[in-house]
């Protein structure tokens, strides 16, 4: 990690800049991100489960940060071009981490896969994801 | 469409169990249904977009109230069990909506295609997404 | 179509630059391509239907030929980047049709919905895809 | 693995019911199963690449192998419901490899996630994929 990209700049960048987003970002490695969310009851559909959207939200939040460390910077406007989504299991419970891991970076997209569970539940993986971020051309 | 299943009653479905949601059904028909959501200042992305995992969120509702009329009956427990999302172009504006067609039913599942436009637009989609929605299994 | 933009000048082109595909060109529209196979005794899976890899290469190849459509010229070097796909029934018959329709063109990409289903049985969809091609950079 | 599942009696029952294909089991393990494919001229794209439909029937068959694994059982009935891939970077070379790794097994799916590579170069993915089996329904 450069001392530009680090886990308090990134949720800087997310506070000032996107702060709808309850998305945060919780650890950054070498080809990954990691990203957590407080559930609220706004998130919660019929059942009790955690949304699927909810839990989209935060596999793309995690791939935005994801592109970031496969830039080696900050580039907000690093924007998804697709994501696909498979929900696996129900996810009750309050906190949701998701961590992305790099499948390739190029000029043109970073490609990475994510898996979302529920907080102390690492083993129950509750979505597995992938997707494409684009990044920006330069001239 | 059944009696049992009009907008008004997928809409009252939606306001009891799933109250954190703002997507609202606007339109039923044969093989389709249509969604509208009207955007908040927590949705808007860097570079005044409306998010992608509004957009999203947005495509997963239609595609519910796609498998009630596939299914010809209000089901809260079909559950999202894939989707993917394409992002084709900016949205900007206050209102979305989103189409959801029908591909097939069975025993299942429920597949459609939906098609994300800011209001007013309609030529313009700015998201197109495919999915499945898994039915409860009877016994 | 412009003169250059046949059905003929991509078969021609595919036969001579990909002769292993038995895709061929069958249809070009404003907005769509349409792709057809004969199926041999190679793609059939077990219980006798045509293998779902063998859906796919059609599909891919009808995005493929809508890329054309969407650049107005035969650009051999647009790529598959990201494709996903759906069964929807079992699909049993000799010739597999799959039409191809443009959701949007930018210039890194062209995104496409896809239908495919066997000749003579329009109205049973036996495969849905969506999916990207990269357009190849000019400097 | 139990006796039954074997990487023998998987190419076993794959030459048998399913002659047309060049794909075969190299490997079964806890969790996860990896499939091979030697490259013929009829797989190679302009620009001498493998073709992004060889490599998707790749992951597909690496996934149905997973899904015995994920059984417990040869389940030549289990068939593909989605599947999505992204291709990576260019694949050339003469034989692919494919590790499908399992996510989730339920009552009605297994979901897996593959990674395909060019023998000898497992450290430059070619495509990243990920995608449901369905599993008959007993009755």
């Amino acid at each position: 990690m450069t001392d530009q990209l680090s886990i308090e700049a990134i949720n800087e960048m997310v506070t000032e800049q996107f702060p709808g987003t309850g998305n945060r970002c919780v650890e950054l490695g070498d080809g990954y991100a990691v990203a957590a969310y407080e559930v609220t009851p706004a998130d919660i559909r019929p059942g009790g489960f955690v949304s699927g959207p909810c839990q989209f939200a935060l596999a793309d939040c995690a791939l935005w940060f994801l592109a970031f460390v496969a830039l080696e910077r900050i580039e907000p406007m690093a924007l998804t071009s697709e994501l696909s989504i498979r929900y696996l299991r129900p996810a009750v419970g309050d906190r949701v981490l998701c961590r992305a891991d790099l499948e390739a970076v190029s000029r043109r997209s970073v490609v990475g896969t994510a898996h979302v569970w529920i907080d102390g539940k690492p083993d129950k993986i509750t979505a597995a994801a992938q997707g494409t971020y684009a990044i920006p051309l330069t001239h």
